[in-house]
């Protein structure tokens, strides 16, 4: 973080949004008129629009005593966009709120908008509008994603059928691990400040927590092979909450072959690390920002190339439940156990 | 509110927003998809969209001890019609996305949207998604409103022309002697919870701060009468404030004169009754919801029977300045004092 401290105060609402938005770029020719009116206007072409908006709250998504605020605004922007890729879109602007305390200096605003920046840039994005006022406690964001489809191939949470072939994209449980990490050093550091975090060789999980992608280049791919998927969200709450999301919405129940879901090797090497099973670190872990899909059966062959998609399992009728064929050939139930901001 | 109390546990979150929408019914052919999806998607049927975003957090924009959760929710959703409005655009879709504490019951929560249903239904307005988390403190509400408009016909506030007639619409200065009228009933409350508030007579500025309308009538009114404005915003912070915004984006100056800002008789009563001046409270007040716009002066005659609509003064060239001509002829420099979320 910068060692200047601006209070927010001198430059005044309007004095701050202008000063946090100045090196923002229009990058979408749909982009008609962007921040400093009383809203944003956008021109569709003949294309739908997709809309989805998501909270992050201090203390309860994010905890800034290990968060970079440059990392937290480029997470704010991609949880959203990975919602809009997850209805086979591509993200065209964005709204950025945020609320604060006094205790947010201008510099820390501002090393959080380069986040957004970096993120929007990399994605082909646009800032649109928002809103800034004070917070009673800690630092709340308020995104909203627009993105755009041609009309009717969005793909939507209902609509797999039963045989369909279930994917996941990347790896899973990866992030779950980095936030057991984080909390474990926060831990040590808030009992003994002297000791230094050991985060050694652990890049990988504490970059998928702190600073995930959106899956571009698999709703890129799917398009460039043909494959509208049957259905398909993101995982946010873990692969069996959003599973399970999955089957009801579509009416069927499902078949997981726990040897197939993707993990990381550090993955694998941290989770022995804690004594937590990776498999139940993907399955119940959430934040992953990987993309659930399903599809056809005779598309399998286009997809056997591509390392970044995995088979996973696949869907069945309703009558025959939501289960997961363990490596010792064991048959369970899958429950959802996802992270819950309301049960924890 | 309603005596039971069913905490949110007991539903979670999918289950809390199933509870909380299953009585919106979409309104508009161009909500393709609505909430429980990862996005909704809309269809625009070639016309532009317009988006606008905006936070209330308690504790700096409303008090939960004085404002109905009902009432709370249809402002929620008012505020950011009113920009779409301001647009010259009509409202059509609204996302809303809540962070509340374990204080809040399920029962509080569906008032809530039982005001934000009958704003979307008197306003033919879709909610078609948002999102709900725990908050550390209080209640934080973020609403993302989507408009339509004519290609090319939104009207941004940069654009007025030296000449031309300012018009607000309604009566200004009513939610703020509301504001005043309230925090002066809690004290007395907190001081002595035995006193009963004297609200008598004070209907319309207490409905002012509590329940505010957004302006669709006068947009169907300018519209009816072929009228577009040369600019337009919608006054939120106070007329001074909102003025003084639109003739810096103009790149002009102004002249108002005080004896054609339209003030309401229980405003005026309200405000001697406090021993404020009520033109400062037009002035300086905010949360008025009302139009400020500005129009040729060759299309005066359009307007005069509309009692709805007061020219209040003129734009002129920025060197002029900007200024308030009293009614005993003074000429003052109009200053921003309205209300400002950072200085308080």
């Amino acid at each position: 973080m910068s060692t200047e401290r601006t209070e927010i105060e001198k430059l005044g609402e309007f004095g701050l949004i202008d000063q946090l938005t100045k090196n923002f770029e229009t990058q979408n020719a749909s982009t008609v008129l962007s921040i400093g009116d009383d809203a944003a206007v956008i021109d569709h072409f003949g294309k739908q629009s997709v809309i989805t908006t998501d909270l992050l709250i201090e203390g309860v998504h994010f905890d800034l005593m290990y968060t970079p605020l440059k990392h937290l605004g480029y997470k704010s922007v991609i949880v959203n966009l990975s919602d809009v890729y997850a209805m086979n879109a591509q993200p065209t602007q964005i709204t950025m709120s945020l609320a604060f305390s006094n205790r947010f200096s201008v510099e820390a605003l501002e090393e959080f908008y380069e986040g957004v920046q970096i993120a929007c840039e990399r994605y082909g994005v646009d800032l649109i509008g928002g809103d800034t006022s004070t917070s009673q406690k800690g630092l709340i964001i308020s995104v909203t994603a627009i993105g755009e489809v041609t009309p009717d191939q969005f793909v939507k949470r209902s609509t797999a059928e039963s045989g369909d072939l279930i994917c996941v994209s990347g790896d899973l449980g990866a992030a779950f691990l980095g936030l057991t990490l984080m909390e474990r050093e926060k831990k040590i550091f808030l009992e003994n400040p002297q000791v230094q975090p050991s985060l050694e060789n652990e890049d990988y999980i504490v970059g998928r927590l702190l600073r995930p992608e959106a899956r571009k280049d698999i709703i890129d791919y799917l398009a460039e092979q043909n494959i509208v998927p049957t259905s398909m969200m993101d995982i946010s709450d873990g692969l069996s909450s959003d599973i399970l999301h999955l089957c009801r919405q579509s009416g069927l129940g499902c078949r997981l072959y726990e040897d197939k879901i993707p993990l990381h090797e550090d993955t694998k090497a941290a989770a022995f690390k804690f004594g937590l099973d990776p498999t139940v670190c993907a399955l119940n872990g959430g934040e992953d920002y990987e993309l659930l899909f399903t599809m056809k059966q005779s598309e399998y062959d286009k997809i056997t190339m591509q390392e970044e998609i995995s088979v996973i399992g696949y869907m069945c009728d309703l009558e025959e439940g939501n289960k997961i064929i363990t490596k010792g050939n064991n048959v369970f139930d899958i429950t959802a156990q996802g992270w819950n901001a309301f049960v924890k």
